[in-house]
């Protein structure tokens, strides 16, 4: 028998059995009633899950498409905007923006650290020509997720733009709530579901900017999409019906399970995958907090590199873990603990890195990572909820 | 029992059962290298499709997303470009081109014609400022196909963009040999895949004006795709992998079938459509040729709106074909007849339509116009090849 292949990445993560098997559904075209209320109803959960009662938008493209609209729906030529650098994903706020023109400020911060929101209040208050502050909710990169409640209070004069992409639906968002303008996501992290849909959450004051932005945009603009939506309960352009579908049976799962029990779960798996890798003596990157819930980023210690040890988990375990980015790429190991993932998927991760560890020559001592994992995740019960 | 739903429009195309349980697969993530491997070979297949030895890239989009990238990897703001506008989909072009500056000259022609390369050839050579020519190689509004040799004859001196959104894989396209510069085009139709694909297939004259455009993008750029492609082979950013595993899996059936065999399969069925709504006392608005193999869209007599037709079909006959649009809305049905289509679909399709016509009023021979389908498509074989 060959290895099983387990995948413990921060996006795409598995996707639940139910949600697999609608994947092979027949297709069907997106204009029968049948399908649009299918879509209607699917927005309506959306909204649940970013928690505001106004307009989502569903895009066929990754979660960088999603970006590129919020710049090009928002801005003109030579606006200026904050954007808050703690990671790899943050810095592709940046390049959009630049890309289109845009003016970027940007609130450098060490890899690791959650964004500094007093930080970025004075910098709007010193700077009245900044339009916009951008940061990104979990930094996928680093693991590190920052709170959006201060964000939201420091941005609260201007627009604020929040990515996130791997944080929906495995931390609480809030758009509404904390007064967020922009929310922007994709549907193969925590949403359980195969790449290819990315969603953008907009406030009132959103659509007021968009009315007077003058970046050109087609494809990705908000307002013809929602005419489409209003007017015929559709998209513009044909929708990725079948993983809108797939889609659906992930958020009716989702919320079965209950939002506040899904968050809930991610902390604790957040808590066993950091007791865990620091018992094995590596360092996670963002520190050890309850928010950092989504993925574990883990600091190797000197002459064990990444690479090969993702390798080896592939190769000899079937876990796929991955690496870290940019400069980081060879001294973090990252694992995903977002979406479909149970404590025994962290287990199981964590008895192949303490493998593979001892096969790169770290001391290791068998089981007291996986022991540690048990021991922070907790009582037993959230994890073994079983969708109907 | 329900009535069975029968997809017959053109796009998205029902998806054969291999393709559709490939959908239901545990997802890969694209960094794994049985995942670049499978993407390496799906390009050279795609690749066969097109009919180019050249660059083809895979955007996580649909179509539209693959137009709107040749207009910002190709231009400048100003650029002056020719759009042969002889239906909807065609008109879509010259949005994009305006939505971002670029001067478009339109080459009006009746809905229902096929592309007049001979008065491309005028166009270009009377304002040399033109510096592309942009037409339709399927007109899905209308059924019209265009011949491309001429059309890649037309604008041997200017580059030459196609749209074969509805064509590739159901209709020759030989991207190279007819000397076309860009050529995009979906997943979810002649390739029998669910939507959220797209591609575009590069000449060397593409890739250089593409080093010299200044209209912004960056989800779309075609040279971050590439440098990824080339330096990882992988996409820059989230590949929708499991739309490409399916995709892999249709590919390899078109060409086990053979292109040639698959052309020739889609050209009967086309003369049995035409064949059949004639009978019917219908129209076929781009008359009757062997090109037309997508896609028939038939004028309906008067009396005999298309929205209640074509909701009977849906509603009492589980057929599910589409109107007309703009204009045309209401006079015209559209049968698709691309992809994963055989003749006894069509079969159904028509035996329907005999029903829902004489329900609306109609004179209708009841199975004549079967009869026509079922001669007109002529000796069996072909369409009963299965896949293995």
């Amino acid at each position: 028998m060959t290895t099983k292949y387990r995948l413990m990445i921060p996006g795409p993560t598995p996707t639940p059995p139910q949600v697999a098997v609608a994947g092979a559904l027949p297709l069907v075209d997106e204009r029968i009633p049948r399908f649009a209320l299918l879509f209607a109803e699917l927005l309506d959960r959306l909204r649940l899950v970013f928690g505001t009662p106004e307009d989502v938008l569903v895009f066929a493209s990754s979660t960088t498409g999603a970006m590129e609209s919020a710049i090009a729906n928002l801005f003109s030529p030579g606006d200026r905007i904050l954007v808050v650098e703690n990671g790899f994903f943050a810095a592709r706020w940046s390049a959009i923006a630049r890309a289109y023109g845009v003016d970027v400020v940007v609130q450098a911060q060490p890899w690791g650290t959650t964004v500094d929101s007093a930080a970025v209040a004075r910098a709007l208050a010193a700077d009245p020509s900044i339009r916009a502050a951008v940061c990104v909710h979990c930094e996928t990169s680093t693991g590190a997720v920052s709170d959006l409640a201060a964000f939201g209070a420091a941005t609260a004069d201007v627009l604020s733009i929040v990515d996130a992409a791997s944080s929906l639906g495995a931390c609480p968002v809030r758009a509404g709530e904390n007064g967020l303008d922009v929310v922007v996501s994709g549907c193969q992290k925590a949403l359980m579901t195969p790449p290819g849909l990315s969603f953008v959450a907009l406030s009132g004051r959103a659509w007021r900017a968009q009315e007077e932005a003058r970046l050109p945009r087609f494809y990705f603009d908000w307002r013809t999409m929602k005419d489409a939506l209003d007017h015929h309960g559709a998209t513009p352009f044909t929708p990725a019906v079948g993983l809108i579908v797939q889609l659906d049976v992930a958020l009716r799962q989702l919320l079965q399970e209950g939002l506040e029990a899904v968050f809930a779960r991610h902390v604790r798996l957040g808590r066993a995958v950091r007791a865990a890798v620091t018992t094995l003596g590596l360092s996670p990157l963002a520190g050890d907090d309850d928010a950092h819930a989504v993925v574990t980023a883990a600091l190797l210690p000197p002459g064990v590199p990444a690479g090969p040890l993702a390798a080896t988990l592939l190769d000899e375990h079937g876990v796929q873990v991955t690496t870290g980015n940019a400069g980081f790429a060879d001294r973090l190991i990252r694992i995903g603990h977002c979406g479909y993932v149970d404590r025994y998927d962290v287990v199981v991760a964590i008895a192949a890195l303490e493998m593979a560890l001892a096969r790169a020559g770290h001391p290791v001592s068998p089981g007291a990572a996986v022991a540690a994992a048990q021991e922070a995740y907790g009582g037993a019960g959230l994890s073994t909820q079983v969708p109907a």
